[in-house]
C-alpha cells in the first residue's frame, strides 16, 4: 500500500487533502483507519502547539502582568473619567502612555464628540413622615443624564409603586407627587445580568413614564442585591414626549426603609439635584495596533471602555476591560508573537452615555471599507472568568467551540452562544462582523456596578489577569485558523 | 399490540421492569422504540420533578437565607476559635444555638479532646542589615504548633533558601542561624489549591528539615500570592528527631524586601514568639439531624470545620462551611423536605492543628457500626461555586456525572473525580464511604487563607448562599437516589 497525504493551506483556514493511491488489496475500511491516524496526528500536533502557546501567554501575564498596575494608576491617579470630564481627558493621555509601552507598533487618538453631562454639585434627599418634626436623610445618587431640581429642589409626598403595571393602575394618583419605583433585584436569577436586563428599564423609562402622569421627581431602588446601602447611577433616557423630571437613585437599606414608612404613612421627600448637559465636546478612542504580517488590512478589535461614572473609580466597569486589553497587547509583544491579521486594541469612549465612542469606530470602518475578521470586548467587570460568548454564523460558533479545550484550563470552561458588547454592537451592524464577550462570573458586579463602592480594592490581582488570558487565548486562535 | 410495564421501586434505587406480552407481528425494534420511549418519558418526569426541587430550594435559600448573617454573627460576635480557645467554647454554644433555630430534629454534642496550642502573645521580628545602626520591623506570625523563643527571643544571621534542595546544598552552613525559606508560591498553576500543596511542604517540614542541620529558627515565605503584607500562618509539625525550633511565617513585601537585603549584605533578624501547648482539653463536633424516614439508620454527612486560627474571623475558612451546612438544614426544613435517609450537619472540631473532630466522628461511627451512605464538605472558602468533587466508585462517579446536568444550572458546571476533605477524611478511610467536596473559585482564597484578611468583608452574600445550593442539591439527589 502507498500512501501520500498532502497538507494544503488555503489562506488562514486548515485543510487537509489526503491523495490516496491504493493497492486492491487494501480494504476502504483499513485505510480510513490509517488516514484517520494521520489527521488526527497532524490535529494533535496542531492542538499540541496551540496548548503551549497558549500556556506560554498565559504564564507571562500570570507571571509578569502589567494590568494590576495599570489599573491602580488608572483608578487612583485618575479616579473617575465621565465623558467630558478632566478624568477623561486624563485617561485618553494615560491610555496613550500605556498603549505605547505595552508595545503597540501605532497608538493613535480617534476624535469624536462626546455628550457632556455635569452631576453639578453633590445630590442630597431626605425623607419626612408625616406628624414627626425632623428630615432623615436617603443616600441618593442623581441618574446619569438627568436634570436638576433647580435650586430650590423638590419637596412633594412620595407615592411607591412596585412595578409598572401598579403605576399604570394608579395613574391618577401621580401628579404632583415624587413616584418611588421600589422594584426588586430578582435574586432568584443565578447570572445577574439577567435580574440587570430585567430591572434596569426602570432607570431607563421610569422617569419619563412618571413625567406622564405628571409626576415632579423620580426616585428609583438601585439595581443591586448588595448588602450595603450606596445607591447606584446609570444613564435614564428622557422620551422627548413628557416632561422632563429629576431623578435619583437610592441604596437598598434606605429603599427599604422608605418603603416601610411609606406603608404607615404619609412621607415627604425634599431633593436636591444640579444634573445639566453642556455642549458636546470632544473626546478620544484610543487604538493601539500590532501590524498584521500576512494581512494587514484586515481587522481584529479587542477591547474595553475608557469612560466611566463620575461617582466611583471605574475599576470593574470598565476599567478592568482597559487594562486587561493592554495586557493581551503586552503579553503577545512580550513573548514575540507576530500576528497574522493587524490586531486593534482599543480603550472606546463614552460608552456610559452616549456609545459615541462605538459609533465612530464603525463609522470610521465603514467608511475606509475596511475588513474586520473579529472584534471581541470585555466590559463585565474584571472577575474570575467563567465564560466566553460568541455572535456569529453557526459554522463560526462550531469552530469556535472547538477552542473550547484548549482555553477552558484557563477559566473559561463554558463557551455559549451570543458574546458582543456595547462598543462593538455598530461595528457588528454595520459590518456583520462576529463578536465576543468575556463573561466573567457575575455574582459580584452589580454590588458595585456604578457605585462608588467600585474601587481598585473590589479587583483581584489574578482574576483580572486570567480575564485577559482567556481573551488572549481566543484571540491568538482567531488570528492564527480564522474564524 | 398490548403493553404492560410495571415501575419497581427497590430500596433508595430506581428500577424500571417491563413486562411485555407481544404480538407475533410487532417487531422487536418497533417494541424497543415504544418502550423506550416511557422510559425516557419516565426519565424526564423524573428529572423534570428534581429540577422543580433544587429551583424551589435554590430560591429558598437565595430569598430567605440565613447562611450570611449567621456568618457575620459568627466572625463579627466570636471571632477566631482556635482549639481550647474562648472562641472555640462560645463558638460551640452558638453552633448548637443555630443548629436548632434551623430546624434540627436532634442536635447533640460530640466530645473529643482537642490540643491546646496558645500562642502567647504578639510575634515580633525586626532585622538589621550590617553597617546599620536600626532594626526594621518584619510583619510576622508564628506558625501554629510552633515553639516559642523564650523571653530572650532569638537573635542570629539569617541564610536564604529558595527550596529544600539549596538547603540540602548548603547544610554546611546552617548551624547557629536562622533559615529563611524563601519559596514562591507558584502563580503559574491555575487552581490556587495547586501552588498551595506545593509551597505547604515549607510551613510543614521547613522547622524540622532546618533544625536538623543546627538551625536556631525559622521563617518561612507566607503560601500566598496575596498583593498585600499580610504574614499567614498554618500548622507545622515537628519530627521528633530533631530539637523544636521557633517558626514565623512573613508577608510578601517583607519576603522580599528581606530576600534583597540577603543578597546584598549579612543580615540579622531578631524575633521573639511565645507559642506553647497546654494540656489538651475538651472540645466537640457539634451535630445536628434530620430523621430519615425510610432508612433513619442510614446516614448522609455535610459538614464544614467551626474552629479557625486565632489571627482572624476565619470566615472563609471555615465559618462559610458551617453556615452553608445550617442552611442546607433550615432550606430542607423550611420547603418541607422530608428525608429518607438521616442527614446529618455536622460543625467539626479542631480541623486546622489536630484532627481530633474528624477522627471522632469516624471513630463513633465504627463503634456503633453505623452506616454511612456519602459525606460531603464545604472546606475551601466561600467563594463562588465552579465544581463538585467525588471520591468513590466509577459507578458512583456515574451515577454522581449523570446529575450534572441538574446542579450546572447554578454554579457547579464541572463535575471531578476526587473529593473529600480533612474532616470526612477518617470517615471516608475507616467505613469506605464515598466522599465530595465543594469547590468554589480558587483565585482568592490563598489571599486571605490563615491571615488577618480572613474576614467577614472579604465574603460575598451571593456567592456564599450559591455554594449552599449546590451542596444542597447534591445532598437531595443522593438522599433520593443512593449512590
Amino acid at each position: 500500500m502507498r500512501l501520500w497525504f498532502a497538507v494544503y493551506l488555503k489562506k488562514n483556514h486548515l485543510h487537509l487533502m489526503f491523495v490516496l493511491t491504493l493497492s486492491k488489496f487494501v480494504n476502504m475500511q483499513k485505510l480510513f483507519f490509517i488516514a484517520s491516524f494521520f489527521v488526527a496526528a497532524f490535529q494533535v500536533k496542531a492542538q499540541n502547539a496551540d496548548s503551549i502557546f497558549i500556556k506560554k501567554l498565559a504564564d507571562e501575564i500570570l507571571t509578569n502582568g502589567k494590568a494590576y498596575e495599570n489599573l491602580r494608576h488608572l483608578t487612583k491617579q485618575i479616579g473617575g473619567r465621565l465623558a467630558g470630564s478632566p478624568g477623561m481627558v486624563k485617561s485618553e493621555q494615560w491610555g496613550m502612555i500605556v498603549m505605547k509601552e505595552s508595545g503597540a507598533e501605532k497608538a493613535s487618538m480617534q476624535q469624536c464628540m462626546v455628550p457632556h453631562w455635569v452631576r453639578g454639585g453633590e445630590d442630597q434627599a431626605s425623607f419626612n413622615v408625616q406628624g414627626k418634626k425632623v428630615y432623615e436623610k436617603l443616600d441618593v445618587v442623581a441618574l446619569g443624564n438627568s436634570i436638576g431640581t433647580g435650586k430650590n429642589g423638590v419637596t412633594a409626598e412620595v407615592i411607591k409603586v412596585n412595578s409598572f403595571d401598579e403605576l399604570e393602575k394608579r395613574k391618577d394618583e401621580v401628579k404632583g407627587k415624587i413616584v418611588f419605583y421600589n422594584y426588586k433585584f430578582n435574586d432568584t436569577y443565578i447570572n445577574t445580568f439577567l435580574a440587570y436586563r430585567d430591572a434596569s428599564q426602570y432607570r431607563g423609562q421610569g422617569p419619563s413614564r412618571a413625567a406622564k402622569y405628571g409626576a415632579k421627581a423620580v426616585i428609583v431602588r438601585s439595581m443591586s442585591h448588595a448588602a450595603d446601602n450606596n445607591p447606584h447611577t446609570g444613564a435614564t433616557r428622557y422620551d422627548s414626549a413628557y416632561e422632563k423630571i429629576p431623578a435619583v437613585a437610592i441604596g437598598l437599606r434606605d429603599a427599604d426603609k422608605l418603603s416601610k414608612e411609606i406603608e404607615k404613612s404619609k412621607v415627604t421627600v425634599r431633593m436636591q439635584t444640579n444634573g445639566q448637559f453642556l455642549p458636546d465636546t470632544i473626546g478620544h478612542n484610543i487604538i493601539g495596533e500590532l501590524i498584521g504580517t500576512e494581512f494587514p488590512k484586515e481587522y481584529i478589535t479587542v477591547g474595553g471602555h475608557l469612560d466611566s461614572w463620575d461617582n466611583c473609580e471605574g475599576a470593574h466597569d470598565d476599567g478592568a476591560g482597559c487594562v486587561q486589553t493592554m495586557e493581551i497587547l503586552r503579553a503577545l509583544k512580550a513573548i514575540g508573537y507576530r500576528p497574522k491579521h493587524t490586531i486593534r486594541f482599543v480603550l472606546f469612549a463614552n460608552e456610559e452615555n452616549g456609545l459615541r465612542g462605538g459609533n465612530k469606530y464603525a463609522e470610521e470602518a465603514v467608511a475606509k471599507n475596511e475588513k474586520h475578521l473579529f472584534a471581541m470586548e470585555s466590559d463585565a467587570g474584571g472577575f474570575t472568568p467563567r465564560a466566553l460568548g460568541l455572535s456569529g454564523s453557526e459554522e463560526q460558533f462550531q469552530k469556535f467551540l472547538s477552542w473550547k479545550p484548549l482555553i477552558a484550563p484557563y477559566g473559561c470552561t463554558e463557551f455559549n452562544k451570543g458574546g458582543g458588547g456595547a462598543d462593538i454592537g455598530p461595528l457588528s451592524r454595520a459590518l456583520k462582523t462576529p463578536t465576543a464577550s468575556l463573561n466573567p462570573d457575575s455574582q459580584r458586579y452589580f454590588d458595585i456596578h456604578h457605585a462608588r463602592s467600585d474601587v481598585f480594592e473590589a479587583v483581584n490581582k489574578r482574576e483580572l489577569e486570567l480575564g485577559a488570558v482567556n481573551m488572549a487565548a481566543l484571540i491568538y486562535l482567531v488570528d492564527k485558523y480564522g474564524l
